[in-house]
């Protein structure tokens, strides 16, 4: 694995690692799973509890993940959900059960834990899922560590299943959150004043729009179900960025993959794509936190996934096709993606 | 519920209302759990997955639950599981799959990670535990936030079910691991040169052992299972101190105790009274984080449960009864407990 070259060199620090690296590094401490278990490696855990339970955990860090200065407590409370969710979706799962630890400053706000349990509640209600408990601790900066269980669907889908001569698809438009995210950073979506924004009425509604991809992600959880149902071999959700996110999926079964469609950028981000100086399509490539699924099938199952999600609404593309591993492919670390250790 | 009488000031910052009133702010959030589940407000949630399922999480957080000046990574790694089998173990339970969340700055020493990976490691293996996936996130500080699943025992224990007339019992004895702390903040235990601490070698072993309490809690899992089997009405472990846990105890069944009494403090605590200058019965009052376990029970059941725990070289000592509330009692907030939010 590509961890053993990095580790022969003595990292004296974790963003020498990198955020991949060290997760590798822990996941070999761990042993084997047991038949019928899945741990360390794929989007959520499967466990051996009544017949197969899914068990993942995501973390959000104002001033990494987001700021107080762009994002509400009521996003922070959504996305800690949703992230998690859109782990579950990606194995074919549903959300069950969440804990959720709360480390902050003595000094926050009570209207802003207020406004973090009001998106708490709100993600909850909308994916039906019983956040049962929690922690509570003190730290320099606001983090949100939503720890969740879900049941394993008819059809569990690993990252590891995709096979030589499948096609690889994304469920929507990718590059929304990266360019909402780039209009909050430049002020130019959410709070604060909207008078310094020399826009049209309309762009000014596509940046929410943006914003909103960025601050409320909407995991695909019907899609993830429909698609495990018409049996896609592998699935992962794009959170890193789609080049990054193909990568961990056919790495996880040795294989590689070769861009061989268009990649569909998000109509919103084209739209905005003067505003931030951005190229939407780049964005499409390796901007993270869309929270659509990419998943490998073959060929003949395209058609009916289609058909499965056009009836959620969701478009599915043809990016790309899975293939042998060469010599010469660049390992996963090597595409660009969004990495929370390294040094770039 | 004392929560009221606070929320009713306007609380504008957390650390008026502290870790508990911002614990019980999010837990009236969460809606009803259905018959058969026990969502916040016990050592671990029960969830209805599999015929009952303890779902629990912790959070450590360098500088205010640790200092890499005085705890190994290794500590830290082995805490972080220890604390969270610790909630199992006072409902009566087993604990079986964990996942485990890292923040930490991109500077972290790898030797510090690796180090919290052997003690997750040694804990994981101590217990029987499948740590099973994970998350990594940059921040200012180290933090590992620990979810944990277990299964339930033949008997649930909750932290509700003490009764009028019951008896307190703790395991053990108390204040060690406050003691331990001390030592090790004054630098006269753990790392560090040892030349200058003017100490005989029976007190410098007396201060390991009590460093080890700090550092490397030993949660009462084999005591918890014997207890629920004895028929205890209630249980909680010692993490935030004896009155504290006592009053979390008795509160949820909307009781009161009595310290009727005396109560066990650690002989170890004690031979360093001097060294720390303290008073090692107010440490085993008020000290947190011996993770020992405090039940109810029928005064008729403590010879059983002495019993019980004589096999596993536990003693028992009865320590207070459970009584009707009264007007003039303190409520839990006016008892000094460790509290990660509050101002003192």
């Amino acid at each position: 694995m590509a961890l053993t070259s990095t580790s022969e060199t003595h990292p004296r620090r974790v963003s020498e690692l990198g955020e991949f690296g060290l997760i590798e590094r822990f996941a070999s401490l761990l042993g084997t799973a047991p038949e019928g278990e899945v741990w360390a490696g794929d989007d959520a855990a499967v466990v051996g509890i009544d017949g197969g339970t899914l068990f993942t955990t995501d973390v959000l860090v104002e001033g990494v993940d987001f700021e107080l200065a762009w994002a509400s407590g009521v996003d922070v409370g959504w996305k800690a959900i949703a992230e998690n969710v859109s782990d579950i979706a990606a194995m074919g799962g549903r959300p069950t059960h969440a804990v959720v630890s709360l480390a902050l400053p003595a000094s926050t706000p009570v209207s802003v834990t207020d406004a973090i349990g009001e998106g708490l509640v709100e993600a909850k209600e909308r994916w039906d899922i019983a956040v049962v408990g929690g922690d509570v601790s003190r730290a320099s900066e606001i983090s949100v560590t939503v720890a969740m269980l879900g049941r394993c669907g008819p059809q569990l889908v690993l990252r590891s299943g995709a096979k030589v001569g499948d096609v690889l698809c994304v469920t929507g438009s990718l590059g929304g959150a990266a360019a909402g995210l780039q209009l909050l950073r430049r002020g130019l979506a959410g709070p604060g004043p909207t008078e310094g924004r020399h826009v049209s009425p309309e762009l000014a509604e596509t940046c929410v729009r943006l914003a909103g991809r960025q601050l409320r992600p909407q995991p695909r959880t019907e899609e993830g179900e429909a698609l495990a149902e018409v049996g896609v071999h592998a699935m992962i959700d794009i959170s890193d960025g789609l080049l990054a996110d193909a990568g961990h999926l056919v790495d996880s079964g040795g294989l590689a993959w070769s861009l061989t469609g268009e990649v569909p950028v998000d109509p919103d981000a084209i739209a905005v794509a003067s505003l931030i100086a951005a190229d939407p399509a780049e964005l499409a490539r390796t901007g993270g936190e869309d929270f659509e699924l990419l998943f490998a099938c073959e060929p003949a199952t395209v058609d009916a996934a289609r058909e499965a999600l056009r009836r959620l609404g969701t478009a599915v593309t043809v990016v790309g096709e899975v293939r042998e591993r060469r010599e010469d492919d660049d390992t996963v670390e090597d595409v660009q993606g969004w990495d929370h250790l390294r040094d770039r």
